[in-house]
């Protein structure tokens, strides 16, 4: 990773994703896969820290996964990297185009992950107290879920009959919670988390992701 | 607010913004001045919780400013607002086109708002110590806050020489923050904030809401 700006400035053209596996970075390496478009990854090791090094935080100064490079561009912020690329590619039909009027659902569901879930969720699973509800991004945890799971049982997908790259934003994150007892989910959100996760894209994701920790852990 | 579900259903092409004075809602408000479009406000008393009646609740099951109708369809998050009324009217130029080299570093400083910087804010604030920083959506607040203050640095707005919707966020997020010492800012992110806050949209919004919050005061 040696003169990097000089990397990303010649990148033109080619998506780099930097990735560590088993971080907020994979969800993004499942879309990837699911838009089926050619990409580059830079696999970092984040237990071993490379993620601190000087090369990475001349990309991304917070040393935080995932982080895009593409055209000269560097997209961090797991939000703002699934919206760049789904709608980098409309003909694959993973984002609702800007006069759809599944945008604006799209739109709020997308930042609802960032700014109220994560908040919410690692208030709950560090057992801290949440501050005043009046000041807080997400008012209280079991709101912010309930809100969630409403529009989930809608169903099939959060915006109705068709994926969007949302879903596989929650799908991903739901699972993930699910998996370390984070929430307390129900049957239809488990089925929603289940048809995400038996894509073959997630499936594929997963497997690299797997085989990634292995090399690293022999490194 | 009586037949909510009505009101929502009937207002194809009105953009509605329901609104409490001095709230995470009044950029929203200054972003609809900036457009120029015509919108319909929708003035709900925070102090008096009636953003905790059924019937907002009914749009918005947080409670939470802001919350626009448009076209039948509810947006919330402040970020998801933002980037839905800039992408609406693209003929204003407050956001670049999908296919604009700046498009990346649009969405990832918009995201930045919602999912790094709210976070850790609110922890400084509320004196809260960070979990640990691998699990953290921010890192620490110090490199988190000079990531952002590094970018502004290269103005004279967050994407180089042109205001976009992204900069009336932090503009009004940073003026707050500045105003109740939240953050130690410099002659450089200053001069930014007071970029922003110069302009009419901004001057009018705040009276708006100076004006909207006494008249609350004397109900």
């Amino acid at each position: 990773m040696s003169n990097i700006h000089d990397n990303i400035a010649r990148n033109n053209g080619t998506i780099t994703l930097y990735h560590a596996p088993q971080t907020r970075g994979t969800g993004v390496l499942v879309l990837l896969e699911e838009l089926g478009v050619p990409y580059e990854m830079k696999v970092l090791n984040f237990k071993a820290g490379e993620n601190q090094q000087p090369e990475f935080l001349a990309i991304n100064p917070l040393g935080k996964f995932p982080t895009l490079v593409h055209n000269g561009t560097v997209v961090t912020e797991q939000v703002a990297c699934y919206l760049y690329l789904a709608d980098l590619f409309p003909e694959k039909g993973l984002a609702p185009a800007l006069n759809d009027p599944k945008r604006g659902a799209y739109l709020r569901w997308m930042a609802y992950q960032g700014s109220s879930f994560e908040p919410a969720l690692i208030d709950k699973a560090f057992n801290r107290s949440p501050v005043e509800a009046t000041q807080l991004s997400y008012g209280s945890f079991d709101k912010m879920l309930k809100t969630l799971f409403d529009q989930i049982a809608k169903g099939p997908y959060l915006l109705g009959e068709q994926l969007y790259a949302v879903d596989i934003l929650w799908g991903i994150s739901l699972k993930w919670c699910r998996m370390f007892g984070l929430i307390t989910t129900n049957p239809v959100v488990d089925a929603y988390i289940d048809r995400v996760i038996s894509r073959p894209a997630f499936i594929k994701a997963e497997q690299q992701d797997q085989a990634l920790l292995l090399a690293q852990e022999s490194e």
